[in-house]
């Protein structure tokens, strides 16, 4: 089967787009560290006499704290934790962090104000002209282990068009987890096959796929993963390009 | 205090705008009965021979299915019935009417399609411009007792432009039980007075004030409430009225 054939058969079925969010739609990495230097810089937060230097490098801080986020989602989804949101964990992680790096003068209005970076975060050229096309023909949502008020900061400062804000939250599950994807389509009243999930991580995609949903890889540049894996139903270069193969 | 000085007071604390929804966004009694009558017509649907005519006044019938509306959800709300979303509670008290017109004709596939009647109401003539203007200033999201596929298929047909969507499959509780408006807040991380519940009903204005959210009352010509209650705080004509009261 060609190309073209089998982008019109991927597209045909197809009622709505889910999105990983952090890294797929938004830039995490350089966000973050860049929202948090701004902050450091403005309110004078510096380590402390006993660390090793008087700034913070806010680039690996970033990493850091992204480190740390599924074993703290894993305490959830292995059941020792009960249902926990984005932003409580986030703020945990911080606070540790904080202490690590020797961090000093961050009062609890600043750890909040610096927890929200994630809330904040810049979404990829392609991602809003992307989604604006998308929207005209798709049900499109985020399917996100972010919080519905984290994703609902972004989009309104990013101007994300989304439909409806799914994943883990409504879900009460984080991904990979199959509820998560489930819950999704189930709350669309969408078979898994009416729905295609997108990311620029396989592990995330290979997840979807076994619930039976299809799944599409986009490459960004801060992420671990190049191309898609063996069993990704559709490749593309950007969301303008997804945009294009689903026919919008 | 003069009304200019409460309307600024009314307005400054407020970040996010909850809707209820059928009545107060959409004219649901028209659009329902326009769209059975047209699906009866189109697929020859008719009483049985053994009914009392060759026709359904499906005016009346539009109003016997939504007087089955509160029975239904308090089958759920008492706790005798376990979380059942809207289209399961409608489709069932569609099927009961059905039978009791001694309607004949229909199939799974039709009923599916007239169950959906509620998923392509038609918007008030000032709801998607007023929405547009208060969404530029304030989150906006329905809280209604519809599941969340009913209030998606209504905002792509009609141009809703939520931010998010809340309500009673979220939060997995119906109005005007109190964690329908708790947990909505809860899950735009905002305090309930820095939320504004927007409805066409007391009832449901009433609730949502007991939980510490501010309240605005919009009168609709197809709802029983014609002016706001006493505790209401702010009344408005229409949608267009209230952006301009926000400030939008």
């Amino acid at each position: 089967m060609g190309q073209r054939d089998r982008r019109v058969q991927l597209s045909e079925g197809i009622r709505a787009c889910l999105f990983d969010v952090f890294g797929t739609v938004v830039d995490w990495h350089g966000s973050v560290s860049r929202d948090l230097a701004g902050i450091a810089a403005a309110r004078g937060i510096t380590r402390s006499p006993l660390g090793h230097g008087a700034g913070v490098d806010w680039v690996r801080f970033a990493e850091d704290w992204r480190r740390l986020y599924n074993p703290a989602m894993e305490e959830v989804r292995s059941g020792r934790r009960p249902w926990t949101i984005l932003d409580v964990l986030h703020r945990e992680s911080l606070v540790h962090l904080l202490d690590e790096y020797g961090v000093d003068g961050c009062d609890d209005a600043d750890i909040d104000h610096m927890n929200r970076a994630w809330h904040r975060l810049d979404p990829w050229p392609d991602s809003v002209p992307g989604l604006a096309r998308l929207k005209t023909k798709y049900v499109i949502a985020p399917c996100s282990n972010g919080n519905i008020a984290l994703i609902v900061d972004m989009a309104k400062r990013a101007g994300l068009p989304w439909d409806v804000v799914l994943g883990a939250e409504p879900a009460r599950v984080y991904k990979p987890m199959p509820e998560a994807y489930l819950a999704s389509c189930r709350m669309l009243d969408l078979a898994p096959e009416e729905v295609l999930m997108v990311a620029a991580h396989n592990v995330d995609l290979d997840a979807a796929r076994a619930c039976g949903l299809r799944t599409a890889f986009v490459p960004r540049p801060t992420e671990r993963d190049d191309t898609a894996g063996p069993d990704v139903d559709l490749g593309v270069d950007d969301f303008l390009d997804l945009a294009e193969r689903l026919g919008c």
